[in-house]
């Protein structure tokens, strides 16, 4: 891809990230349209993802849930969550092992929203019994706040049990589940969940412009007023299809056009348990072989999602993350770099249209990258 | 547009709306592509659309501008103008004939930022000696914000004036072109603008998904510690792209794909000027026609934009918009209602990737649709 002229290859570079990841062609496809983000059609449309997503998450509006759609990136919905539902003498307890739990915490410093946190070392799951003691020593807290999957490192967060924590102490709960949802199943009324926030661009396997929230109806309804932005304004978001069915502000009609191919493909792949098995499947593959050639895995396996790993770079003399990235560039895969300061890490994806194909031919050319870093530096040595 | 399966016909309803509207095939097809959001590759593109951006508006890097492409629709945009550059004890004067206008107010309400509106009727533009009496009654205005075509109704205000009081006053001056830019010029030097917000989805004849701001760099640089969010903090993304080149969230891939497309149709079109002179020659088609079918004109000749008009609904007892709009989607053209209180109104887009055949095509099918509403309602009366 050169910046004046976007002409790929035979097919684009595989994306092993945390996202957005490699689609499939007939979601990309979906968006050869150009619908009016005002007409009964595309509402249409609108609605029925709206309600598939709730089903997804083993929801319906009927049980009381709903799904809302916002415009931005996923952090904005985030934001979002916190924008329309903390009241204004509320406090959120943000349970923190990575860069998405910090996250949080600068949007709640910006937004002069009081906050405290709960903070775990980054190899390490959050704690269910130190929210209790948090809890238990801080009435002021109203909210709680937890990260299912950190994909700063791959960390599969204890959400169930957190949330069942936050219930006995009858605090709001939160989740984001942006890299997990649609692969790792939660259950939203066992863990009390009031909101989940996700994105179509992680396993639904759809295309980037939107967040969406899975709300608790009555807890949405119980925010009227406490709203800081008309744009992060989520129950108004809500009241606005209520109204119409329409958004309030422009949507990204073709990003919702891809994801409802994208909710037809999940389906026909067999839904969440599926599509769970082939990442986990990737993931597994991934680390056999990553562990022949030598590389050590961050985490321990009891913590380690199948949603994205972190490896540890070799302290090889000839070994640059750069060089290595460039060299699996060049082969047409592309993988991540690390995101923490206590260790020097990489990280490689198992989430998207990957199947264990593309997976395997990502480890031949790690291998063949390897080898030629190796090769050069022996050779400039010599 | 079936809900469960979208199944167009030959092709998609033309779009005669303020947006999202019709793109060209090419562009779409830029969307088929999955990109790195953090790949080099994909960061050179967007350098490549924010240096197009300020091209298109006459302006440069060197000349101490900058484009900050901003997820979420025209309105995030907005907001995150005020929540990022206005200081804590600012003020901002809204200049007010519509419903883009009136939302400005709306956000400024809810992210408690201090303000006063000057408001005129829908038909009539602001007023620069109106503003200019309030900048001298009102020492602790700070910033000034206007529309340029306020959609609402078509009508097109007198930015240049409006921002040369502004100056005249050292007050910043915050200009919404989001249904203009790309095809109505605007001088940014001469109209004093700091911060001007705009959308790919209008005239630039791309696909939504994000907004973007081109800022006076000095203006922008001034706004440090002002944010008030962290998602909406236009100096925070410009910081991200200046750090790495990369955003600091996920960015619309296939949308910002598009709009790259986007930006080379338009320079072989022939730039800013061809497109104005297409979209002007498709608006005095449609005046000329509905006017000879007998529709009048909201808004005076010499204050009409030619973006978007708005016509009188009929009030002939066999009317409905509801029954016309169908009539119309039936035929394969989308049009939009009417927004303000005061008059019964509909309005006809003439932006997008609409030519004078297709206005033609259109105002055929006006033409049928009111004699059929016509003959179905004196057999209803037989």
């Amino acid at each position: 891809m050169k910046a004046e002229n976007f002409l790929p290859a035979a097919h684009d570079k595989l994306l092993f990230t945390p996202g957005p990841l490699t689609t499939s062609l007939s979601v990309k496809q979906a968006m050869l349209h150009d619908a009016g983000s005002w007409h009964y059609e595309f509402n249409a449309v609108v609605r029925q993802v709206r309600e598939q997503l709730l089903a997804v998450a083993g929801l319906s509006r009927e049980t009381g849930y709903e799904a809302i759609l916002l415009q931005g990136s996923g952090t904005f919905g985030i934001e979002a969550v916190f924008a329309t539902c903390v009241p204004p003498q509320g406090k959120v307890a943000v349970l923190a092992n990575g860069a998405y739990g910090e996250r949080m915490l600068q949007m709640l410093r910006l937004a002069r929203i009081d906050h405290v946190v709960v903070r775990m070392p980054e190899n390490t799951p959050n704690n269910p019994a130190a929210l209790d003691r948090l809890l238990t020593e801080d009435p002021a807290v109203t909210h709680v706040a937890a990260v299912h999957c950190e994909t700063t490192t791959g960390i599969l967060n204890p959400v169930t049990a957190l949330g069942q924590v936050a219930r006995r102490h009858q605090r709001s709960f939160i989740v984001d589940a942006m890299s997990t949802f649609g692969a790792v199943p939660i259950d939203f009324a066992e863990a009390g969940i009031d909101f989940l926030i996700s994105s179509p661009n992680k396993c639904l396997e759809s295309v980037p412009g939107f967040s969406f929230v899975i709300a608790r109806r009555e807890a949405l309804l119980a925010c009227d007023g406490y709203a800081r932005s008309l744009s992060l304004d989520l129950l108004g978001q809500w009241r606005g299809y209520e109204k119409n069915g329409q958004f309030r502000f422009t949507p990204p009609t073709h990003s919702i056009l891809a994801l409802a191919q994208a909710l037809r493909e999940l389906e026909h792949e067999g839904g969440v348990a599926v599509r769970a098995a082939r990442y986990r499947r990737n993931q597994a593959v991934l680390v056999a072989a990553m562990e022949a050639l030598g590389f050590e895995v961050y985490l321990e396996p009891d913590v380690q999602s199948y949603i994205i790993t972190s490896f540890y770079c070799p302290e090889e003399p000839w070994f640059t993350f750069e060089q290595f990235y460039r060299c699996l560039s060049d082969r047409g895969f592309i993988i991540y770099p690390g995101k923490i300061s206590q260790a020097n890490l990489f990280r490689i994806g198992s989430i998207g249209r990957i199947f264990e194909a593309d997976m395997r031919a990502l480890l031949a050319a790690v291998a063949e990258a390897m080898k030629e870093m190796q090769l050069e530096k022996s050779e400039k040595g010599a």
